[in-house]
């Protein structure tokens, strides 16, 4: 096994995961999956030494910069893991030294990442390491972490070069000023500052060596490069005594919210890490580990049956936590989270559609916070709305800090033409300013969060209309409302027409908002009036929102109950297309040009399963069906968004084993075995689709008119699945094996009915039910 | 030994650097002595393969960009060198695999970067690798390469990656914006832009596989990733049958002066390619090499007696000629030439004070050019004084293309303070505004070019002298001028007071400026009131510069008939040198901090000879004598500039033996074994004072009041030397044993009378003369 997934046992059964013999080929993947992070800042896994190919990442999450030429971006900050050591003046190297018993492992249940070997040279020497990392779940501000070495056979001179490297980039593209360097009490302070957006930010660094003898001399000096303070010590390893080197490090940065004034950054820096250095390395670690344990404590899910589904999304659960800044709603979860930097920390309709359930079932209060970042960024959708001649608010497709349109306009090169690829994403998934307004209303009604939405969910949800209405093209001949030169989720799929993912979405958004309206107008009059003069909003326009939603056309299923993707769908070219369905993600492209893929009948995800998902009681579970066994052979999952829901679709028409096989797929994307599929960060998506799946997919969670349906179809292997729901401040565990359903009451505020085999029941404490 | 410097044979004896054994610990050292250009562009001597702390550096000559916060260099351009190569999908890794025969040279005769050896795997499968690299001399827009590649014992599948690496940068500082990237014809297009100075670049690559076999079946693809585009080709290598992959590579950028216009810069690049493609690499080394031949016709120096003496002083030559942006004079050479991103591509005193003789009689053409460059940064040499409240023009410290000042303000941490050390030579190095002079002033006293003074030099030195009389100090009470908070060449004494060196020099200057406007008034009236009106001069400015020659306080010798290097430098406190004297540079910084370095005895470069070495009229015999006595024992060559001089000035008083040891201690400068001397480039100026060190110094010549003067002092180990000289458009070939001077002329065009042993000569074909 390349991965090890077996390796925790008892408390730590099915919480590590571990690399059990360092390979170079392999770190990128490595660095990507043992990511560590607490929300405000993220660090990729990259060992203390370093090596060809490695990929540093550190970001703090917010930070953004535009370098000329380029889209804004989150920069890769400089680096303060690496740690060069040199053992009698040789350096310490994974790839030369004889290395014995090698484990490298990342520990879930406590947020630790942790390697030990035993290091031997050419002359026999032998060296006992033993690393572990941690960025603090209880000081977002503070990342720790040691090296403890023994000599087990000599005793010889110990070299540790640490500090930092702000010689990192965004693969070339270098986002900070050099920045000023100090040596202040031995603590190494570097104080970069974005180029463009001139963010001040403001580093420190510590390193106290200590050891089993009392006292530990060590020489001290200091290396200033361009771009690179260091730290040089010395000290003598003597057989036998443990040396502990602990490595404090803080950062605040000039836009944190925390901050009394912006001047004092020098000063709250140093005076975190102060107090990090007074507390002590290991207590630091408890308070790190007890909040863990606290967070685990509400949302673990418990799977038997199978130890790698277990380990698979507990591993999912603590991606999702390590990369939410929940500390600030003026930003959201990146794509790749704080893992790396490809997608440049752009926030996508991945948040809303994939994650935000997870966050809303479990803490809704940071769903509210992520949603809250949309409201934030409302000003850049009405400046994107504008530069495209349209109205109210147009979501960006890529979106940073200000909300404005950060989707890069080239890619790759075209094997057939020569040019770059124009990325259209920017430019025609309008989707995205409905996928948002389907998560705001998934929160208030999951959550009857009157108030969030009157301060800020009804004001996206009309910016909205109001974008969609001047989206619309009036087709005379045929009296109908139309969007076209579009592009669905499916980005295989460009300049289309008709697009029944989007012209359903946007009928359902209009109804929506006309609804909330009719609430409003009812309920709430005096607020009404408000939010209208707020936005400037005319009756005359949600008149207008009824007749374009009425004659908006929706693409109507065919004689086989098929849903057109779009107009002109079902005559595209078909292709053999088992080549492309197992291999990995691109594969096509090695055959045919962009142009020839436009023109196949074939799914990089498929619309209309996405479509199932979201608006699921609009059909039929025959149509559900039918569609499903259609696109699903013609979908390659070359998204990473693509499997995940395919599985939900499957677990609503009961085609259980089909769910689990594409279940198994999606939790592998990051954690499995393909060594290549992660280098440049996590795919978050499909780690928040994975809750969803279990969740609504295999435990049947599904609240519908204020009522908890609970329908139940379990994988085969699994004997038992459990959980903890959050619903309108109630709090339940719910547990399920193959044939019942527990309901454990854990806080009641207001009694949900629960469906169960088509019963309704009121539970209070707990309940078994037989299914 | 390290490197080999014997392995040349035959017609390439002495003309062959080799490193015999691949230690990745040396490259840093490798890359810099390897490195090739052409005076247009130049490339540090990384390999083709990819290793752990390389330095991959490409520089095109007169490009320049800043980066906020800091001061404006010479981008590391991307990489186009890289090429990865695959037998049998394992990468070729020379730290991983075995090695035979190893062989890399630098044949310095024909201009080529050579390398060699056979690869075995662990299969015993060997295959024979020969690569050559050249930047041509004959087409200044153009770089090829070559690897052959023999499969000894078996048929495998070669897969090469060849194509741009953008992500490069000046040690993480990245100057270029992504730019665009195509693929036509098969060529590889890649088109920078600098993100601040916005100067478009545009380079072509193309490879083409040949092999003894008719036709050879290539698959190959595009890879195309964030500032990277790479070609992919696989094919199937026979036993036995040899392939040739060349490599052509094409550059030109916006601001060159043979461009007709900026927006054909693509279609100019590929035509460079393509012609070069058709002409073949065979053809276009040939006309490389010849080129070199032409070169190296003119300017050899043959040394017999020292192999390594031999071999050290083409090495210097060879370099000086790389490095020379011969073909534009709105650039000149930079401090580390273009084999590294050290001193940021500035120009220094460097070239004029030490490389700019070496061209003056030898290319007295190119010596021009250079000077002109002086002329063409008056601007900003104007703008400094203006910034800096004097008159005139005040040259910068380090300059690039605008002539303002760009040394930037920190360096390292002191290790006392812990903060920043401010870099002061920008703001009291004033002496450059002399140093450029001197050089104006010795080009036109050896060619006698009026026409050059006419039109640049007399203007440089009027706007000199006006700064130099702003800048000087009135001391009342002493009726004298001074020049104080100063530095001298001496960096480790800063804000000192009348420095010896300065003091003398400007002095020297404004007479030399009053000898001038003399000559101008007596013979050219017209021209110098044309002048004078140009720059605004008036008469009593002139007067002033004769008051303050005579009044500018010169500090004299003390009892000992020792010069003060400044005003209290005799009182400094003496400390032990000999731990410092024969250490690696810098070692003292391990001890003592500046502000003590400041208060020490001690030179890192001696002011007293510097100033001898120039302005050797001055002064008696016995007063050189004594002060190199004083102030040698003192120096400890911490800069590179120092060893040469210091090897003239002992070869002017007949220390023979004291000056060829600094001659090998300068000529080890980059050329000898010390591996970390290097790293980061080139020492131009200790190239550029070898030569002098020859020629002034063990030869002997000596050009004064229009005659030749040849005083030759060989080391004894020399048998002879012979080199060519020009002088005002007679051309002298030179040989000089121990006891004859041999006189050839190549070229006569107004008799130069020949001084030797007191005896004046007429030469007119050959002489031989004992001495």
């Amino acid at each position: 096994m390349t991965i090890e997934y077996d390796s925790g046992s008892c408390k730590y059964k099915n919480w590590i995961v571990e690399e059990k013999k360092f390979k170079l080929e392999n770190q990128a993947k490595y660095e990507t999956i043992f990511s560590l992070g607490n929300g405000y800042m993220g660090s990729r896994g990259t060992l203390e030494e370093s090596y060809p190919n490695e990929k540093p990442g550190f970001y703090v999450a917010g930070i953004f910069d535009q370098f000329p030429g380029e889209v804004t971006e989150m920069p890769n900050l400089p680096d303060w893991i690496k740690t060069e050591i040199f053992i009698d003046n040789n350096k310490v190297d994974l790839t030369k030294d004889k290395i014995h018993q090698y484990s490298r492992r990342l520990n879930l249940k406590d947020g630790l990442l942790i390697r030990e070997f035993l290091w031997e040279n050419k002359e026999g020497h032998k060296v006992k390491f033993y690393f572990e990392r941690f960025i603090s779940m209880s000081n977002l501000h503070s990342a720790l972490s040691k090296i403890e070495l023994e000599a087990v056979n000599f005793s010889g001179e110990i070299k540790i070069i640490y500090g930092y490297n702000a010689r990192t980039s965004n693969s070339g593209t270098q986002h900070l000023k050099e920045g000023m360097k100090r040596l202040i009490d031995n603590n190494l302070i570097y104080e970069p500052e974005t180029q463009q957006s001139t963010l001040k930010l403001c580093f420190a660094l510590n390193c106290e060596i200590s050891s089993q003898r009392e006292n530990i001399k060590a020489e001290e000096s200091i290396l200033s490069e361009r771009r690179q303070l260091k730290r040089i010590i010395k000290f003598n390893l003597l057989q036998n005594k443990k040396v502990n080197i602990s490595k404090y490090f803080s950062v605040y940065s000039q836009r944190d919210q925390d901050l009394d004034n912006i001047d004092g950054l020098q000063d709250i820096v140093l005076s975190n890490l102060k107090n990090n250095k007074k507390r002590g390395y290991e207590d630091c670690k408890l308070k790190h580990v007890k909040k863990w344990r606290s967070i685990w404590d509400e949302i673990d899910i418990k799977i038997s049956g199978s130890n790698f589904d277990q380990l698979a999304i507990r591993f999912a659960l603590f991606h999702l936590i390590q990369m939410t800044p929940v500390h600030d709603n003026r930003i959201s979860i990146a794509a790749k989270g704080l893992s790396g930097e490809d997608y440049k920390g752009h926030v996508f309709w991945d948040t809303e559609i994939f994650m935000l359930p997870f966050f809303i079932y479990n803490y809704p209060q940071i769903a509210k916070t992520l949603l809250k970042y949309r409201y934030n960024t409302l000003k850049g959708a009405r400046k994107k709305a504008k530069r495209n001649g349209y109205q109210g608010a147009m979501y960006a497709w890529e979106s940073a800090r200000s909300g404005q349109e950060t989707t890069p306009e080239y890619g790759r090169i075209d094997i057939e033409t020569g040019e770059e690829i124009e990325i259209l994403s920017g430019k025609l998934q309008h989707h995205i300013t409905v996928d948002v307004q389907y998560m705001v209303a998934e929160y208030y009604r999951l959550t009857k969060d009157f108030d969030f939405m009157k301060d800020y969910g009804f004001e996206i949800f009309f910016e909205s209309s109001r974008f969609w209405a001047s989206r619309l093209e009036y087709n005379k001949k045929k009296n109908r409302y139309e969007i076209n030169n579009i592009m669905g989720p499916d980005e295989y799929k460009k300049h289309i027409n008709n697009n029944a993912f989007t012209n359903h979405m946007v009928q359902w958004q209009f109804d929506k908002a006309l609804e909330y309206v009719k609430k409003l107008k009812e309920d709430y009059r005096k607020h009404f009036e408000f939010l209208k003069s707020k936005i400037n909003l005319d009756e005359k326009e949600i008149i207008d929102w009824q007749d374009k939603s009425k004659k908006l056309y929706i693409p109507q299923i065919n004689t086989d109950n098929i849903i057109p993707q779009y107009e002109g769908f079902f005559d595209l070219k078909e292709i053999d297309l088992k080549k492309y369905r197992n291999s990995p993600i691109d594969t096509i492209f090695n055959d045919l040009s962009w142009e020839q893929i436009n023109k196949t009948k074939v799914c990089k995800q498929a619309d209309v399963v996405m479509l199932i998902f979201l608006l699921r009681n609009k059909f039929t579970e025959d149509i559900i069906k039918s569609n499903f066994a259609y696109y699903e052979p013609i979908t390659l999952h070359d998204s990473s968004l693509s499997p995940g829901i395919h599985a939900l679709v499957a677990s609503y028409i009961g085609e259980v084993n089909k769910a689990y096989s594409l279940f198994k797929r999606a939790s592998r994307i990051d954690l499995g075995e393909n060594m290549k599929s992660s280098n440049k960060g996590l795919h978050a998506a499909s780690l928040g689709v994975l809750w969803q799946a279990i969740v609504f997919g295999f435990a049947g969670i599904n609240y519908m008119e204020d009522k908890l349906y609970i329908e139940p179809s379990l994988p085969d292997r699994w004997e038992k699945v459990s959980f903890n729901i959050v619903l309108r401040n109630n709090k339940y565990k719910i547990g399920i094996t193959n044939n019942k359903i527990i309901i454990e009451v854990l806080k009641l505020n207001n009694q949900i009915p629960f469906i169960i085999n088509d019963r309704e029941y009121e539970i209070k404490e707990k309940i078994i039910i037989n299914y």
